[in-house]
């Protein structure tokens, strides 16, 4: 079972280092995987989308480590949570909010036994939560860290807000290495959508597959992670409609 | 047998991800080591250098997971290319000019039932590549996959064209880190070189080694991808000689 | 026992793949772990920090490949430093001289049966510390690639300079990601400052996590490198301060 790696730690540091060096001293058979440590610095947001969008590609029984913290060292909890599938361990700061469901457990990391001592102010990553997750890869079960907890910290949903009948009103929630928009707005919209307006631009066209499109003509495409983005083939639709996290879209429906 | 990644995904996006997710879904015992996810976007002909110039440093059944892919989601074909060492997995698109010869086979990526479903228009890393690659480290063989072809893409050719008898002419197909120029020309030719002229300057050093060379001067080396370099010691010949990809070298012979 | 990588290679090359695969090669069970390809080009002095500060963090037995090489081709050594716990690789110009002790054995790299032949002039990486670090982890021992050696080359001691009874100097020695200044004044310095002087700021004071900070104002703090580190709460202290590696800092006591 895989343990799998989501930080904001950058790759130039000692930080991911020394976390990898953690989870092999407890479980020198560990299967280390990196998905990504360029979250920007402290972006909770950025880091549930990505988790959000890749979780479910992962073996069964992988444990997702997470951590992006900018609260370390406060009160805030550190948290276990468990899916049907999958285990995530991270601080409690809504993170795995959009892996949540119904069947989910969740339990708060207390059991000093397993972090690494002394536990540092400042790098949680290297002092609980790696141990934790090398540990839960050993086959310690959630409950042995804490006690099962009922309210874990939730970002706000992400759904667009309707405003009416006809017209959706969405925001671009990511932005990707080659400037394609990923907005909230659901894949299982795409066939209603007779316009996107986005940036003082109308974008008309919906596109199966980014060669299909016209070079430097925005379009609309059901992008690998479940939702509506705007692209240009070939190039960035971030750059051509100077969009970003955050801009609105508004979409009219046929 | 490992499972080596080679792409322009970037690091900041949960496409890598994804991948490994898949592949290790697919087979847990899975080596995956990182090549590179950097190259620029859709820059094939980077990709191909870079998997020339390490492909034969990996073990006899290394598998090649290379996806640079312009063409997703087009009728571009996918194929698995086959030499007496290595599999090479990703779009026809001249990513693997330079490991055919002879020897190799191709077979056109046909066969659904080892795709991922559904498959996405986007990202065919996830639903295509990376679930071949998986079964091809589980003992699937090519011809599984689909029919054999012969016409694969190839890029243009690299090597430089001889304008007469003392002259040679060629071009910078790669910048390092360290703003080293990687040229064409085969490292074969050093000891041929009398003068080489670049972007208006004259080198006439041909070093050994970085560490021999006077601070500031540009000098040619053989490089350790089999070409001549240009460089300047403990300096970047890219910001010297304020060149790049694509700038033309003229090699005067002895 | 894993093969732990420290390079100023970046990840945009073949160069980290080569040594990869040369590994694999040579120990296909080889455990092989990124701590980083992002030291700046040439760089000993960080590469040095970052190995001092996670190099404890792994199990017993690693094998470090560390290869920040701008002697690489001269007449500068390669060694093997073995201390009680772990094994160390590289080039002999300093990079390994925080995890040197009483205890500690040096040895040269002179064997060219474990090297890759032919050996580049600018690449030993791949051609010499990759297939060395290789063959440790196979259990060829540290006596079998050359002769011990005393006099390995040292980096200057890093701890401050104390002045007088009641005023230390120190410097920053490294900038992380998120702008804080870790300084080379030990932790064990913290229940002692009265006020630290920076680039014409007076830091008084001293926090236990970044989260108890007031926003914005800079303060001291005990780091998980066990240094003195200068941070700004959700901000970067390097912005804040324009400080930056080498900038002076005076410690007043109480």
């Amino acid at each position: 079972m895989p343990i799998a790696l989501l930080t904001d730690f950058g790759t130039r540091n000692y930080y991911v280092g020394a976390m990898k060096g953690v989870i092999l001293s407890i479980n020198p058979d560990a299967s280390i995987v990196d998905i990504t440590h360029e979250i920007e610095p402290q972006d909770i947001v950025s880091a549930a989308f990505i988790l959000r969008a890749c979780y479910r590609d992962f073996p069964v029984d992988t444990i997702f480590l997470c951590v992006v913290d900018p609260g370390v060292g406060s009160q805030r909890r550190a948290i276990i949570v468990q899916t049907e599938k999958h285990l995530f361990v991270g601080p409690d700061n809504g993170l795995s909010s959009f892996v949540l469901n119904k069947h989910t457990t969740v339990h708060a990391i207390e059991n000093e036994q397993y972090f690494c001592q002394p536990v540092s102010f400042t790098f949680h990553g290297r002092d609980i939560f790696a141990p934790v997750a090398a540990h839960l890869s050993k086959g310690v079960g959630p409950a042995e860290f804490g006690a099962r907890i009922s309210d874990p910290v939730l970002l706000p949903d992400t759904h667009p807000w309707q405003i009416n009948e006809d017209t959706i009103e969405g925001t671009v929630i990511h932005v990707d290495r080659f400037g394609n928009l990923v907005t909230n707005l659901p894949a299982g919209l795409a066939d209603r959508i007779d316009e996107i307006a986005i940036a003082e631009t109308r974008v008309t066209q919906l596109e199966r597959s980014y060669a299909q499109a016209k070079s430097n003509q925005p379009f609309a495409i059901v992008g690998s992670a479940g939702f509506i983005e705007i692209s240009v083939n070939r190039g960035s639709a971030a750059e051509v409609l100077k969009s970003s996290f955050g801009t609105k879209v508004t979409v009219r429906l046929k």
